[in-house]
């Protein structure tokens, strides 16, 4: 019985043919459905579970997608899959081919936004109704934002854009958990947890309630309704201090597993023609007792999983417990070792650490640009911060790791998570820019473990430098087994010692693993290859220069993108050391990256290691008699 | 009489010795020292005329450099230098080996940022106060802001954690002079002039201004004065609003020019011991008439000019005027082309366009990020925007441009000013860094005009792309003579045609210049040169790697970073055609380069014609006999 109400829904349109106590119903079942789906692929739970009524009542009030309804941080949006006919997908979730984790537009109109970056829903949604009132439509534009959201700057940039014109319709719905991935933190924390403890809350919410269960609530008579209610509801439509002060209307706070609540809350912000913020309390992973009761996460986005239990299938060490563990070690030498995290104080490995030294750990809100300039001033203050952050999140903080670290030299160390190809999460997760802006910055020294012993070992490196910005960088994959040296030539580990190779093949991180891999092919082939790993890429080793300059021909091999990457930096370095010596760089071609399995994604773009061979033979080949150049300058 | 106040005053101890009748002297003759100089040299003259009696105070309160004070956006800090035994160095404002126009840790112990990318130096403020903190020091930190910093995202992302812990000893001063460079605009700038505007805040400060007239003002007796009138100030030490409601004590507005009142608040600041916020109001280019009367921009930041009248010398036309021009030309037909800033409508040259399309500007305030994501909802909703900025603040908004316009693939054009050596304001103005920040955005075409003509030809080409994103880059410097191409191949202009040369020299956008001029010194070394001037870096024109194939040497000249710069752009794109054409690349190396004339630093640098000559003889000389390469692949 239960699964027929929600195979009937396909459109928005199907959710109006429908009463509340359908409705209650339908979001059992949508709930009951996620963990099923979820608990076969992995994915985003816990924020979806609690955005269920939300995602309904959205879809009944507004009139998607000519009214867009863009969500911030697109994990929360599986419940408007589901409501936009998008059901079945979820057997094939963030995998290759098949429904994305996010927003896609490829997948339906409803969707808008693609990238899944925290904080910048208000700001599209500030210049599509920009665009709209220049256009002379009048359309109402709704942003879906959460309170972890409101932490990073953008959102407020927004904020004070949007209050500034008051007959642009833009309804900003603060999906309010109390939490983003952590519980969210800082001044604008407490002021929404004050809103959210405001008396006249449940006062409100109460009469609501009793004037709600008397009344059918469909298109007009919903609005009559609300007319009826209007003296309750007065009090909570007063604009309430910090949204006030930026000029904008605020409604609520609302019971947001409330369906009946928030339609009239929506419709009220929809028929007020200005920008309006309806703040919306909900738990996440609300329903689904595993979720509720893990206080950790609420099974934020976990991998496959028992969904009796919510138990998570066994995961091989992560690259992030190495790290976890080791700076933990260093913490209890280095007093002057202290950690910042935008937020992702579990993701990044910060979590033992955190509990070892709680006055060390800074979780400082979603807010990169932050966490970066407050570790500028903590190492002014005689402090070595180190800032944990995904790759891809570092983008967001390019101008503050430039200037305010890098151009006073300060010792901050940047511990990139999540480097190179990521895959599920698609085209704004993966972390395959990072080697391309921190080679940007004067005096940056980045290191590139191979396995977890070097990550050890370069992390004690990096920590010890004193003069300047260094940063080192890991992969979201399962750890390789440790490989050994079998010679060091300046700072570069030489893994393969050919002494008649003809070929040097360069691999940084563990990409030297399928440097390793392509030199057994190459042999195969007849042609003999020396494997190193250069362990940095910044600065510049004068060993791997001359050792570059021994051989006919180099390769090299990164999960980076080409442009500036590792490849391109050696390049450059030969070309202005008037080093001719061809060379073929394998990196992540210029594009951005459908998700699917970080493997499966490695062996689309060609970094496999057979691809790499083939392509290396073809080079000999073509290159003819192989010389070693003359090295000139 | 007059010189005499201000020559004494070597140290903020000086200061310290001054009643309050002095002090006010000593601000007049700072007033006129500071016309004077800044009439010499150019330089920042309206921040810092608003900012002088708002720095005495400060630095008669707090005990420089053991508490710090931070200046947001340095360029208010002639004062502070002025006041820390810097005075004599103004003869050589901003000139290379003389004193910087931000602060600078080489100058004095009493600067602590050197970098002057706006909204930073609250985030500086919340670092430094966690290391004080955790080291056990318990020291004030103080941070001047303006208003119109306050608009950028960071400034929030700081106030939130900085409200967070209550007894961290942060002085937060907001300089408000309801201007950054154009009006303060949005919901922000509202709040601000009602705190301004509110009529507790006159009355209040007649009170204080009362009794401050019976009282002398020193040590101790300064605090048993406000201690009396105490009850004055508890009606303006509410905490307010806006700032309130992140946890923040509010104290203000505060006459800004008013020496005595702005002490009393900074030591009622300092002594609360947790973080707090003084609302100074100020007016920019205060007691300088031509300054007050100048309603655009206050003299912000003018070159040499005449004391008497105000009137800048008359400067060269410069490429920004050509855009301002063409960009209003290309608005009459187009009416989905909109531009925005980021509070820089003058300086970007888009007066002309918002004086006649005043619908279709938008000034976001200091706030680049929100400036690309809302271009990026104006795309989506079927307009062309314009987002004109200076090239090193779209180092700020990286992430925007690769994320929220990029993976969109949008429609949005980047016009970026002061590309290249800006020169006098150092290293955090230079533009050298957007070559290779866009160049990793997928589907980015980027344009380099050599001269105007090109620069309307490129606009209205990148103009007419629909199908993604799009940039153009020209530099602060003199406007060059146009150029004819004596010939195009693909899209690639030939500037000079040697059929037997052997070097192609590749000069980008302006450095096409030095190119011919390259050409003509390897003349005279009998060597054959080829000059060619792309006009794309993006997307890499076949035509030229087919160019670059025929040669057997390749000069790339270009003024943005070497390391993912076009030279090394190029290079990859032969690399990865499989074209070992040797490629010297003359580029910005990679460092941050102090202030100096744009001509100096260039030559400082080696990016003469003379040097890259010099270079490239050399270069030929080494390669000895040049072979033209076969292409591979």
């Amino acid at each position: 019985m239960a699964i027929g109400l929600l195979e009937s829904v396909n459109t928005p349109e199907d959710l109006r043919a429908l009463d509340h106590a359908q409705l209650t119903r339908l979001a059992g079942e949508i709930r009951d459905f996620l963990v099923q789906a979820v608990s076969r692929t992995g994915g985003h739970l816990g924020p979806n579970l609690g955005a269920v009524e939300l995602t309904i009542a959205l879809h009944r009030v507004f009139d998607s997608p000519s009214e867009p309804i863009l969500f911030d941080t697109g994990h929360q949006a599986y419940v408007h899959k589901i409501l936009t006919g998008r059901r079945d997908g979820f057997a094939m979730l963030r995998q290759r081919g098949g429904l994305s984790g996010y927003p896609s537009r490829a997948e339906s109109e409803h969707d808008w936004i693609e990238n899944s970056h925290a904080s910048t829903a208000l700001s599209y949604a500030d210049g599509l109704a920009k665009a709209l009132a220049l256009r002379g439509e009048r359309r109402t534009v709704v942003a879906v934002v959460g309170d972890g959201a409101l932490t990073g700057g953008m959102c407020w940039e927004a904020l004070n854009n949007i209050a500034a014109a008051k007959d642009r319709s833009i309804v900003i719905v603060v999906n309010d958990n109390g939490r983003s991935y952590a519980p969210t933190i800082g001044g604008l924390a407490a002021h929404l947890n004050a809103l959210r403890t405001n008396p006249n809350y449940e006062k409100v919410l109460a009469r609501v309630k009793d004037v709600l269960s008397r009344t059918p609530l469909v298109g007009e008579a919903l609005y009559d309704t609300l007319h009826g209610i209007k003296k309750g509801l007065k009090d909570v439509l007063t604009p309430q201090g910090l949204f006030e002060d930026l000029g904008l209307k605020y409604l609520g706070p609302i019971d947001g597993h409330d369906i009946g609540a928030m339609e009239h809350a929506f419709l009220q912000a929809k028929r007020f023609g200005g920008p309006v913020i309806v703040h919306c309390v909900t738990r996440k992973g609300y329903g689904y007792a595993p979720a509720e009761r893990d206080e950790v996460d609420h099974l934020h986005g976990p991998g496959a999983f028992d969904p009796r239990t919510g138990k998570e299938m066994p995961k091989p060490r992560s690259w992030t417990a190495v790290f976890s563990e080791e700076i933990v070690r260093i913490g209890a030498d280095r007093p002057d070792v202290v950690a910042l995290t935008a937020a992702m104080l579990h993701p990044v490995g910060l979590a033992e650490f955190a509990a070892a030294y709680p006055d060390r750990v800074f979780d400082v809100g979603i807010a990169e640009q932050h966490a970066v300039t407050s570790a500028a001033g903590m190492a002014m203050g005689g402090l070595h911060p180190v800032v944990c952050v995904y790759s891809t999140f570092l983008n967001r903080a390019f101008d503050q790791v430039l200037m305010d670290v890098g151009l006073h030299g300060l010792p901050v160390t940047f511990v990139l998570d999540r480097a190179g190809i990521t895959g599920d999460d698609g085209p704004s997760h993966n972390g395959m820019w990072d080697l391309a802006i921190l080679s940007l910055v004067p005096g940056m020294r980045i290191a590139l473990p191979r396995d977890a012993r070097r990550l050890r070992e370069l992390l004690h490196e990096v920590l010890a430098v004193s003069d300047g910005p260094t940063a080192i960088r890991f992969p979201k994959g399962e750890l390789p087994a440790d490989v050994e040296a079998v010679d060091r030539i300046g700072g570069v580990d030489v893994l393969r010692q050919a002494d008649d190779a003809e070929v040097l093949l360069v691999g940084y991180g563990p990409m030297s693993h399928v440097a390793l891999e392509v030199a057994d092919r190459l042999a195969a082939h007849g042609i003999s290859a020396t494997v190193v790993d250069p362990r940095y890429l910044l600065p510049m080793d004068p060993a791997l220069l001359t050792l570059c300059a021994a051989y006919a021909l180099v390769v090299t091999i990164e999960d980076n993108c080409r442009q500036g990457g590792a490849g391109a930096t050696l390049s450059l370095a030969l070309r202005d050391k008037g080093v001719d010596t061809p060379v073929r760089i394998h990196a992540i071609p210029q594009r951005y990256l459908a998700h699917g399995k970080r493997a499966q994604v490695l062996a689309d773009i060609g970094l496999s290691a057979q691809d790499i061979a083939r392509s290396v033979v073809e080079t000999v080949a073509s290159l003819g008699s192989l010389d070693r150049q003359p090295v000139i300058d």
